[in-house]
């Protein structure tokens, strides 16, 4: 294997990792362990355990980019394929979702940067289906209000379990479209299908 | 001055420097030349700045216990008088509130215990006021959800300064009639007002 390679095995492996355990539960030794590779590999690759969880959170959630919905289709139908395919990456990745959202290792300035990038783009593309271009500071605060609405709801549901996820989907639904009628009313210029 | 009073006056500073200033932007030494006092009196009473942190922000979010509404108003009287009561300790503590919620030191396991209790009075004196015993878990979703809107709609707020505060809790509190209506209409049972 070249080095890229069994940097890119590493990061795999990590993903795998990192969904079943918290990052605080794992120990650099743990993860050598696990992985059957000495310490001194990681190290070669990773300068820390912090290192090696900011490159896997990265590739998992370059995943996430992978699963948004087509642009082609219409809005409701994106916002409803978008919002199924969040709640896969959440469930898929309860660990990791957990704690990068719900404080812990998600305060590292790196991983809050890649979760940034993430919600900037998110609010993009609701914007883009509805062909908004220039989209007002109030409904920019309503959407942003809408995805920490929806952060806040998917960590619980994950914790709890006790609401069943088709509720959660119409919830989010239904959220996102009192939002725009919210921001509408409160700046009767923003201008939305 | 005795021990406890000499401890709540450093805390007391604190509120003063960490509403300025950001926690990774000071060190030890700049607290304690801030305070116009020792290193070592300062590692007397706290362990380390993590553990005088923590202190500070129970003892600011002490305040945000004292803001709370009258219980006895209506509950939309009750709930305007919140939101103000939110936003005034936010503005006012602007860095705290903003590091707190966004990561950073925020992660720190007390600090979030703390926030966590916050978020949970919030939710229990919402259901108060609208004489709700027990709320079911969609209902309780929904309001966990509301919370994490008005924090990241608030974060950004802070951070922009380009949505007037009217317009701000003008939105939280049509969010939160939005967050009650879908609750109601995917869970018919939940008995409000």
């Amino acid at each position: 294997m070249t080095v890229d390679e069994r940097r890119e095995e590493l990061i795999r492996f990590g993903r795998e990792l990192f969904s079943q355990h918290a990052y605080d539960a794992l120990s650099i030794d743990d993860i050598a362990a696990a992985a059957s590779v000495s310490k001194g590999l990681l190290y070669h690759y990773f300068e820390n355990k912090r290192d090696y969880y900011v490159a896997v959170v990265r590739a998992v959630t370059a995943e996430m980019r992978e699963v948004l919905p087509d642009p082609s289709l219409p809005p409701d139908q994106q916002l409803r394929q978008g919002i199924e395919g969040y709640l896969d990456f959440a469930e898929n990745h309860a660990h990791a979702f957990r704690s990068v959202l719900d404080g812990g290792v998600g305060a590292d300035a790196d991983v809050r940067q890649v979760v940034e990038e993430i919600r900037t783009l998110y609010i993009e593309r609701i914007l883009g289906a509805l062909s908004i271009d220039s989209p007002s500071p109030v409904l920019r605060l309503a959407l942003r209000g809408w995805i920490g609405f929806g952060e806040a709801a998917t960590v619980q549901w994950l914790a709890e379990r006790e609401v069943a996820r088709g509720d959660l989907v119409r919830m989010l639904i239904e959220m996102l479209n009192a939002v725009f009628e919210s921001a509408r009313r409160i700046d009767p210029a923003i201008d939305v299908r």
